[in-house]
């Protein structure tokens, strides 16, 4: 195999790195922190956004779109988003370039083209939809407003990973408007659902539900509510969040209804997003040291078909009956692909579909055909069978199935392997440094206290588990009385 | 009716913003030139989107998707792309902001947070496209690269409207490398035909297919060609362009190939694109005085189902029908809402839908399930029948038929109509004056005869027609020779 992929045990980061540059996935670009997403990681993402999209509008969400650019004035009205995203955001004070007059064919910004008001490059758009959603609101028979964007967001990260943290991303942001608070928080919930639901049974990745302490809230949100995934090498990564943002950006933006009763109130909102950080956490949690390990159902290429011959005359016998077998896969709704292409040797075609995590290889050589089978080969187990071709189709279907499950099981297995109780500091760090995953532990409930766990071990609150089980016991680092214990993890 | 429309004899440019305002496809914004598109308006770009991209894959071609900043030095690289889009750009030049000082809950551009580089948002992305492909092509084994991107771009405008001309649009820009210029110019060719089958089959809009003078090229481009479309008003609209680049990116950014004899020669490129311009096109071409007039094969909604009922008896008879009919329908894939709201009556609904361009209308009331019909009004004619619930389905499916090729039909006599030849520089000026639309003369050929016209007349060279006539003749400005007619027109 030509392109070498370092393996976990070696270097996990530089595995992960590997793993995307070498399956076709990404692309460092020629801007800081900027990647570019190729055509195979680009498919995988429209699958993904399909389904997602499909889910949202389901739920009664319409799409729509708003400027790129926020006005500075507007960035800044709701205080705490503006304090929370400023330190981080590109932005925009000039709208012209002109030749410059020392350097022959060089460009300069032109100084006489700079903006009365500069625009932030939107990292996330509260602020330019709540000051459109002002003109969309009168009465309480305007709501609610069910919006969700398909949109790309700058965040000037200083330390970026591809898919886990870029400068720029992909995403889809829901943003919506109620009537009252408990409607706006049963929207919240709903949002985490479609999260966990799409995360864990398409993308095969098991997730714990909870709510983010004060300290790791999104900046404006009264209680951000997320969804929690553990990867490989023992550290969470938060795969998606939706937050319940009280009245503040109704009050920052003046947004207010009459209701039934005519009286006059600020607006309730709600925002959830999740982004290309999914396809991270997903070459993260299944791929293997031979590279990506796709769940079947979001996978750009199900199956892939490879012919085993010596000349023309074999060729053209075993096309025949791939046309037949396509034709049977693709009445099931399979993405199949044939490639029978001259330029690689059927050894080099194996390598590189394993590296690309296609589900199910399927080889088809003279001796397969008289015996009226295939050879097939799992991606996840990397099992090969003998499989008959009657019935072929109905048989790929059902390993596709078992596939997605395994990879759910498998997954679900480690995560629960690693949520370890630890009920001294000693026990916490160790189990951090050697086990890693998930540690619940009990905690005083004061951002200073948690700061200081974070400084300490490097580990931070991922989330108070919905539903948690309600125990009484002293926290790890104060030993002050607590009620429950939260996840602590180290985390992308 | 509350929503008023200003008709289009009264003033066409008013008559067209209150359109795109109170139809609800857009909204303008609180930055400048940048506008908001509304969930029926996206829904709308949605459909046509939808309808794009599958015919781009059905033409070999996959979707990535590239960075949103172009680094100034990227940006320069091809000079007559640069001093096209130089103009006209925003630019980046800090990524951060801080508290301001002086004033409590302001922020101010961080001074320390220059960027070393400014980066330009992309007006279009050949530059920073090529540079990614230089990575991506040694060999004539890594060619042709048939790729597409959806995405926003920005041009900073300094007069906007709706749709048509903004500072920030959507759009989808394919790029395409080539191992020879013959194969490059089929593929511009190829795209423009798919452009003009999208435009004509599905927006029901006529157009001209050509290719553009020098003077108004692709800034950087070999060749442009264009698909041009008349407007009710008589000014020509570019609705798509497909540009042969050669290797002007391929020589500015060194992107070479090494052929079969394994000799290096330079990359041949194409470039092509639509907008979201596109849905000005469409409301100027089709719509009249009481609103919209969609095209029913990308209409949001298809078909709107209104009760006339008086209490609640009445209407659950008229619900458990509509069930049926909604069922049928939707069995045959059309788009079917049911709108028994009761917060507006029939009469405020029936103008409703008709401002929103919904192609038919079915109303249903006790009688006419009495007499086993519902009354079906078509948007295009305005006409209204009774139609039977027998074999109600197909009979709308057909009407919708009906209405595409209506819409088509009279477009494309509008269009017809309005190609007029002119001989002299009067009748010339006379036919842009008081008929409009195309106007077929003779040009001699030079940039600086096309500048004199387009300062005398305001009319540009929309194009010189693909499989144009010979036909000797004398220039309507210079007299000089020519040896074929060209299409002029006022244009947005």
């Amino acid at each position: 195999m030509s392109k070498e992929i370092t393996s976990r045990a070696q270097d996990y980061s530089q595995w992960y790195n590997d793993l995307i540059l070498k399956s076709g996935l990404a692309d460092y670009s020629a801007v800081r922190g900027c990647m570019v997403i190729k055509p195979y990681g680009f498919a995988l993402w429209e699958n993904m956004r399909d389904v997602l999209d499909k889910m949202f509008k389901d739920t009664g969400h319409v799409n729509a779109y708003f400027p790129l650019f926020v006005p500075k004035s507007l960035f800044e009205a709701e205080e705490k988003n503006a304090e929370g995203f400023a330190k981080e955001c590109a932005v925009v004070t000039h709208y012209r370039l002109k030749a410059d007059p020392n350097n022959k064919g060089k460009l300069i910004v032109d100084p006489e083209a700079k903006l009365e008001e500069e625009l932030v490059v939107r990292p996330t758009s509260e602020a330019i939809i709540w000051n459109t959603y002002k003109t969309w609101i009168q009465s309480y028979r305007d709501l609610p407003i069910l919006v969700n964007q398909w949109a790309n967001v700058v965040r000037w990260e200083m330390r970026t990973r591809l898919f886990l943290r870029t400068a720029e991303f992909l995403w889809q942001e829901g943003h919506t408007a109620h009537a009252t608070a408990e409607e706006a928080i049963v929207e919240t919930k709903k949002m985490l659902d479609v999260y966990a639901d799409f995360v864990e049974n398409w993308m095969a990745l098991p997730v714990v539900k909870g709510v983010k302490s004060p300290n790791e809230r999104f900046a404006g949100a009264e209680d951000t509510y997320c969804i929690e995934a553990l990867m490989q090498d023992g550290k969470a990564l938060q795969a998606g969040t939706s937050h319940f943002l009280g009245q503040n950006f109704a009050k920052a933006f003046d947004v207010k209804f009459s209701d039934k009763e005519n009286k006059l109130d600020y607006v309730w909102a709600t925002s959830w997003g999740v982004s290309t950080r999914l396809i991270g956490a997903l070459v993260m949690a299944h791929s293997d040291d031979n590279g990506l390990v796709l769940p079947p159902k979001i996978a750009p290429v199900q199956v892939v078909i490879v012919p085993i011959y010596r000349g023309e005359e074999q060729k053209q016998v075993i096309d025949a009956k791939v046309q037949e077998l396509v034709k049977q896969l693709k009445a099931l709704g399979i993405t199949v692909k044939y490639d029978d292409s001259d330029n690689a040797r059927p050894g080099w075609k194996f390598a590189e579909y394993e590296l690309k995590g296609v589900p199910v290889r399927v080889a088809l050589g003279p001796k397969d055909l008289e015996n009226n089978v295939a050879e097939v080969a799992r991606r996840d187990t990397k099992e090969k069978s003998s499989v008959s071709l009657d019935g072929f189709a109905q048989h790929i279907q059902q390993l596709l199935e078992d596939i997605q499950q395994n990879l759910f099981n498998r997954a679900k297995s480690y995560r629960d392997e690693h949520i370890t109780p630890a009920n001294t500091w000693d026990e916490f760090v160790q189990t951090l440094d050697t086990k890693g995953g998930f540690v619940a532990a009990h905690w005083d409930g004061t951002p200073e206290t948690e700061e200081k766990i974070k400084e300490l071990s490097k580990a931070t609150i991922r989330c108070i588990p919905l539903n948690n089980t309600e125990e009484a016991g002293a926290c790890i680092l104060t030993g002050k009385p607590s009620s429950q214990r939260v996840l602590f993890a180290r985390a992308y």
